[in-house]
């Protein structure tokens, strides 16, 4: 994607190729810095203060980690324990833990003076996979766009809501429910993106409006509420989101409000997708209901941090003291409230056979 | 209601009988400030400011405004120019034209000598009125919690969610929404409300969880996006919200994000009753379709003001420089979604026929 019209992954290796470079995270949407990771101190440190977030980004940071430690000391003892350390920085990570395995599968048979070397050479292939995976889910987005702009009067713009951020940002580029909105920008399709802001950690109001702004995508911000009214005005032509976990029936465990914005399409007869690579299916958790939900703590929804006028960040706090908050991160959608599925192998069902027919094989 | 023990209305003549004051409500919740009015001028800018709002209280202000123009001036001239002045500090109010117009009837046909003694004891007659017809909300609500509470285990709260602020700072004491659930709290029915925090002007969460915590009910402020969870999880048992206006044929206007939690309601089989006096109800409106929704300025998305770690409130950006907002104040709940009407005559379908037997003669 696009930064002031230089293209830019999330994750990349410095020209002189002796060190990594990320977008650090943890200052946007207020200030969009560069910090480099010369050792496996600091991808770990970079997983654990989020400044890398989304599955895919964290698997291959993790990957690029083992990498600089290779590079310091490729002894098997180093390489476990480098490992051990990486997973151990975001514990519940599915994808963390399935990308060092990965590595060190492939590392561990090797002498140890090409571990180095090696480790480089498939952090940069994982990488490529995930650009690959999301560039196709994007194609076969972009195909439901298409559909829905030429049912629009010419010119007119497909209004596509979106909650929280799958984008760019989350992965290594493109994004998940973002690559089909990028994929028709870039293709002259005029789209439109209603911004859910994402409270309380605020993701579509810093990530996903800094994705679009930055590229150039027309959008709006809109408070989490004004979703169903927008639908009922017909202000929506379609909604694409993401997901945290797909069970093996179709349900979507995805951001807390993913569910009202479904009820609303719903309702509204508004199409309404969600973008995944194959990763996201949890074949073993037959329906949403099993599906654990975390609480996060009470502070993000008592509080918020934001620009001041000065440009520094402040947190403030936004309830009287004495009220305390309850905080689920993610909610579960029924499969009967999606109409699609919209992956790198194609837009297939929301169900255990729409699945099924989408990864066969 | 109380705050730190003592009861309190929100507006109330001085001791001395020589002013009136006021909850400066634009303080909360971070600070709670009484601040007095001595002139016409001080209750116009109460209005227009914010110092004061909700509709009830609004014309109540506006109505001791006027008595307070009388002590000055009890002129023909006098009157008229008052009644104007307090009329355009929020032309669109429906209330405070009605107030003003009730006062100005009153006091017109009257020897100047006596429209101030007079406009002091309609305008306290005007806060007695309100507050006897949300005491009626709150003691007809009461029986539905109480029914709700008999289906619990002994001992368990009655889980009731909410939205916006309709409780007692919006009127001159009780609330609408908010009656039922102090009657049923101070008549010993265990109750803990869900607050939804109800982005962008967070009224939930400056305001009811104000009330509530001042009052000592038990309650958790959550993320607007939360409400649909907790109702699939079975932690809601009824939802109680106010209304702007409601439609003849029993369609609610309500604060941006209503809409949305009478979907979860409705797809989780919970209660969802609407909290209104006989004057929310606009007979000459057929549906909410009909409806003009107020869209306002897009910075109470872009920005949010709280407590700062020194305790000034400070505004704060949300979002990258660029981004633009949108914000439609009000969405339009049809009335198949709601369960009922909660009004001083008692609890009715939501319907025009429900309406109609409510308020008959």
């Amino acid at each position: 994607m696009h930064i002031n019209g230089r293209p830019y992954r999330t994750i990349w290796p410095t020209a002189d190729g002796t060190a990594i470079e990320i977008i650090d995270q943890t200052l946007l949407p207020h200030m969009f810095q560069v910090a480099m990771l010369r050792t496996l101190a600091d991808a770990a440190r970079a997983i654990k203060t989020m400044q890398v977030r989304g599955a895919p980004l964290i698997g291959v940071t993790a990957a690029y980690g083992l990498w600089l430690a290779m590079r310091d000391d490729a002894s098997d003892q180093a390489l476990a324990a480098a490992a051990q350390h990486l997973v151990a920085q975001r514990p519940t990570a599915v994808n963390l833990h399935w990308a060092v395995t990965r590595m060190h599968t492939a590392l561990a048979p090797l002498p140890p003076g090409e571990r180095a070397d090696a480790a480089r050479a498939l952090a940069a292939q994982m990488a490529d996979e995930d650009v690959e995976t999301n560039r196709r889910i994007g194609q076969h987005g972009l195909g439901l766009i298409e559909t829905a702009s030429r049912r629009k009067p010419a010119g007119a713009p497909v209004n596509i809501l979106t909650h929280c951020n799958a984008g760019w940002l989350a992965t290594v580029d493109y994004g998940t429910a973002l690559s089909p909105i990028f994929a028709a920008h870039d293709a002259g399709v005029p789209v439109h993106v209603w911004v859910d802001e994402t409270r309380p950690r605020n993701q579509g109001a810093a990530l996903t409006a800094f994705e679009l702004v930055s590229h150039g995508v027309p959008h709006t911000l809109i408070a989490d509420n004004a979703g169903g009214h927008l639908m009922q005005q017909g202000l929506v032509d379609l909604c694409i989101v993401g997901a945290d976990r797909v069970t093996a029936n179709g349900d979507v465990c995805n951001k807390i409000g993913t569910y009202l914005k479904a009820l609303a399409a719903h309702d509204n007869h508004v199409p309404f997708y969600v973008a995944i690579p194959r990763s996201t299916v949890d074949w073993e958790m037959p329906t949403g209901r099993d599906v654990p939900i975390e609480q996060r703590g009470a502070d993000e929804v008592l509080f918020i941090s934001g620009r001041a006028a000065g440009g520094e960040v402040v947190r403030v706090a936004l309830a009287p003291p004495g009220t305390p908050a309850r905080n689920d991160a993610f909610d579960v959608t029924p499969a009967r409230l999606v109409t699609g599925f919209v992956t790198e192998m194609g837009v297939g069902a929301a169900s255990a056979e729409g699945l099924r027919t989408l990864f066969a094989g």
